[in-house]
C-alpha cells in the first residue's frame, strides 16, 4: 500500500496557518513525509476562508519541488471554475518541469458555496466552466503547435502553451467522483480517481470496483494505484483521547457539510456512516487493522487527513505502521 | 552598487528553456547569484512566444525561494491585463511567505501586440485592466477584514485575500517609466522604478533625477536603491568577439522593437543610442569603468541582462568586478 498526505485546510489540523512559521512546520512536515517513503501529496485550494487557507498551492507546491526528491506533489483540487485555463496549464507544466516530472493535477467544479458567491460566479455555470477550463488545459497539452479557442468564458487565438509538461503529454489527472455516473465518466476520461474521507470502507471497495471494472471495459489497464482514497487519521492511546477524537471528528464532518450546504443535498445519512465507518481513529494496533481491512477491499494508496501534522509523526508511522500492512491488493479487485 | 539579475526572455542567452536541463541551468544560475553577493532577481513574463520563454515566473520564483537565502525575488514584471486580481494577490503573498519577505513586485500593462491578440484583449483595454487589477490587488493587501468589488473587468463579493504577505502592508510596487508624466505617476504611489536597458546612461540619470525629485516633493526619502536601471552585459576577450557582441546586440534590440511595434511608435532613434551607450560590451576593465560611470551618475542598482547565465560567469564577476565598483552614490543624485 502507498501512503499519501491529503493537505486539508482546517487552522490547527493539518492546515497550513499564514504566518511564515505555519509554513514552514508544513513544509518540514512533507520534507518528512519524502524522506520516510511518502508516495504523494495532494493540497487543497481554498479562497477567502478567513482561516488562512492555503490559496495558492501551485506556489506552495513550486517551493516543495526543490526541497523533496520523490514525492509526487498533488492538487486536491485545483478549482477550475476559478481560473484562466492558459495560465494555469503553464503553472502546471511549470511545476512539472520543476519537479521533474512529479505532479499529479487534481481536478474539481468546486462545492462551497461561499466561494462562488465570492468570486461572483453562479454555482448553475460551475460545471461549463470546469468542462471549457479543462477542454482548453487539454488541447494545450494535446496539441502540436498553435490552436485557438472560442468558448462561452474564454477567447484564445493560436496560443501555444509553454512550457511542455515534462510528462507526456501531460500530468495524470485526477477527479474526486462517488456516484456510478460520475465514476464512468472519470474512466470514460481515463482519468485517476480520488475517493472521499466521508465515503465508508464498504461504499470505497464498491467505488473502486466500478472505477476498474469500467476502466477494463475501456480497454485501460485495471491499476488500483490509480485510486486515492482520502482518510482521516487520529492515532490515541487511550478512551479519552478516543473519546475526544470522535467529538472533534464530528465537529469537522460538520464543518464539510456546512461548506457545501445547498439546496437538495442531504448530509445526515452519510455523516452517521463516516462517524462510524470512514474515519481511522485509534491506537496504532487498531490503525494498522483498518489499513489492512482497506488493502483486502484492493485499496493502494491511501491519503492521510493527519490531525498530527509533525514530522515526528510520519517517522512513527514509518517505523511502526507502514511495514505492517498488506502490500499487495487483492485479485478480486486490482486484476481482470 | 547592488547588483540583480534580469530574466530574460530570449532562447540561448539568459533565457530560461523549456527542458528541465535549462531549468536547472538557471536554477543555478540564480544559487550562484544568491551566494555570491547579488541582490536581487527580475524576471519577465511572456506567453506563447514559441520560444520556451518563461511563462509562469512566480511558481519559478517559488521554486527560487527554497533554494536561495538573501536573493530578493522579482518580477519584471507581471503583466497585469493576463491575471485575476485576487489569484495573483494570493500567488505573490504566498511567494511572500514561503521567502520570508523576499518579493519585488514589478507589474506592468503589457507591451507587445502578440501577447494582446493572442489572449484576445484589445490593447486599448489594457491601462484599464491593469488599473483594475491593481487597485485590487492593492485593497486586498491594503484593507483590514472584508472587502467587495464591482469593477469593468471583475466583481468580487466580501472577500478577504489569503495570506496576508510578510512584508506590510504588502511587497515593494516596482514600475517600468520613461516619460516624465509616467515617472511621475511611479512617484505618486510611491512606487520603486524600473528603468530599461534602452536608455542611454544619460536618460539613466535624467530619469532617476527626475524619480527622485518627484520622491522628495511627495515628502519620500530619496533612495537610490529602489530604482533598478537594466543593462545588457557581455564581457569580450578580444575584438572579434567584441564585434560579434554587437551584432548580436543589434538583432536584440530589434526583435524588442518588432515585438513592441504598433502604430505611433518610432524606434529608430532610440535603437541608435542603445547601440551607442546603453549595452555594456567590452573587457572587464571597460565593463568597471562603464559601471563606475554609471555609479557616479547615481545608480545603485544595475540589473544585469547576461548573455553568459552561468555560475561560472558570476562567481568571476563577483571576484573580478564587483570589488572595483564604486559602492557611494554620488550626492547630487543619492541625497536631498
Amino acid at each position: 500500500m502507498k501512503f499519501g498526505i491529503f493537505g486539508g485546510a482546517r487552522r490547527g489540523l493539518h492546515d497550513i496557518t499564514g504566518d511564515s512559521t505555519g509554513y514552514r512546520d508544513f513544509i518540514d512536515y512533507i520534507r518528512a513525509a519524502d524522506e520516510n517513503g511518502f508516495h504523494n501529496v495532494f493540497l487543497t485550494e481554498h479562497h477567502f476562508t478567513g482561516q488562512e487557507s492555503l490559496s495558492a498551492s501551485l506556489n506552495l507546491l513550486s517551493y516543495l519541488a526543490a526541497c523533496t526528491k520523490n514525492i509526487r506533489l498533488g492538487t486536491a483540487v485545483a478549482v477550475l471554475p476559478w481560473h484562466n485555463p492558459v495560465l494555469l496549464a503553464e503553472q502546471v507544466a511549470t511545476l512539472d518541469v520543476l519537479s521533474d516530472g512529479r505532479v499529479d493535477l487534481g481536478v474539481g467544479r468546486g462545492y462551497r458555496k461561499p466561494e462562488f458567491d465570492a468570486f461572483c460566479v453562479p454555482m448553475s455555470e460551475a460545471w461549463d466552466r470546469y468542462n471549457e477550463c479543462l477542454e482548453v488545459m487539454l488541447k494545450a497539452w494535446n496539441t502540436k503547435g498553435r490552436f485557438s479557442h472560442e468558448g462561452k468564458f474564454f477567447r484564445f487565438k493560436n496560443i501555444l502553451v509553454e512550457p511542455t509538461p515534462i510528462q507526456k503529454p501531460h500530468p495524470p489527472i485526477w477527479v474526486a467522483a462517488g456516484s456510478p455516473d460520475s465514476i464512468a465518466r472519470v474512466a470514460d476520461n481515463n482519468y485517476s480517481l480520488l475517493l472521499d474521507q466521508l465515503a465508508s470502507d464498504a461504499q470505497v471497495e464498491q467505488r473502486s470496483t466500478a472505477y476498474l471494472d469500467a476502466m477494463a471495459v475501456r480497454g485501460h489497464t485495471r491499476d488500483a494505484s490509480r485510486i486515492g482514497v482520502a482518510r482521516a487519521l487520529h492515532l490515541v492511546k487511550n478512551e479519552d483521547e478516543r473519546n475526544a477524537a470522535w467529538a472533534r471528528r464530528a465537529t469537522s464532518v460538520k464543518n464539510i457539510a456546512d461548506l457545501a450546504r445547498r439546496p437538495g443535498v442531504v448530509l445526515d445519512e452519510r455523516f452517521e456512516l463516516d462517524m462510524k465507518e470512514a474515519a481511522m481513529i485509534g491506537t496504532p494496533d487498531e490503525i494498522i487493522e483498518r489499513l489492512n481491512a482497506l488493502a483486502a477491499r484492493g485499496v493502494d494508496n491511501v491519503l492521510l487527513l493527519n490531525v498530527s501534522a509533525t514530522r515526528k509523526f510520519l517517522e512513527f508511522f514509518a517505523r511502526e505502521i507502514m511495514p505492517h500492512v498488506n502490500a499487495t491488493p487483492l485479485k478480486r479487485v486490482a486484476n481482470a
